[in-house]
């Protein structure tokens, strides 16, 4: 059903500050900059092998990233798999109870397909499901 | 010099009770379960695609998983990248001017060679680095 761990997504105050590190340090590869308006960040995509760094900076301070950086600081996020249609997978989730917090997917970065299942029923991790456009 | 994005490490207060969301729910395949003793864990390994979700449970309570859990709750804890060459890698992050935790390689699960970098100097970001055992 999930066939890679498609992204870690990292909050950080911005990203201009935050993409040294990535790209001079850890030496990855800046693939993708993009506002993503719906969900409130600017985000950055930094590619490791087959699945990449996704960096999130908040556009606002109402927004959900910039209340996770006001309570936990700049770290861990979310964690992201690939699926191969996330409408099944949606499906096969919601059977086994897992409450979601998109019901259908919506689009995401890259024009992927996305969705997030709510951190009450995945441990505390906030976790999302990515089908990207091939 | 990073290949793949290894694993994400993910804090539990215990394993046992947080593998049936992995198994059943998410439908991962449990492949290794292990007692770290040197990082105060019990850790189990759940494949996705060629990396892993490495859940985490402390040993004790003076543990810096139990310190963790104590001050964040149950949730991601760290990422881990794959590397070909562990020392030449560590060299490479120290010359570059990187704060380690782990100035050479040391043992982890399944006898692959890990080392961490400070959250200090990666964003926030609590970063291992594992050449595993071929």
């Amino acid at each position: 059903m999930l066939s890679l761990i498609d992204h870690v997504g990292i909050a950080v105050e911005e990203i201009d500050a935050a993409l040294p590190y990535y790209t001079n340090t850890l030496k990855l590869e800046l693939v993708h900059r993009e506002t993503v308006a719906e969900q409130g960040v600017e985000a950055a995509l930094l590619d490791v092998g087959d699945g990449h760094i996704e960096l999130i900076a908040p556009l606002g301070p109402e927004t959900g990233v910039a209340k996770f950086l006001a309570k936990r600081g700049p770290g861990l996020h979310h964690v992201a798999y690939r699926v191969e249609n996330i409408e099944a997978t949606l499906g096969t989730l919601a059977a086994d109870g897992v409450r979601l917090i998109d019901e259908s997917p919506r689009i995401g970065i890259r024009n992927s397909k996305v969705a997030f299942l709510h951190p009450a029923s995945s441990g505390g991790v906030l976790t999302e499901i990515v089908q990207p456009v091939h």
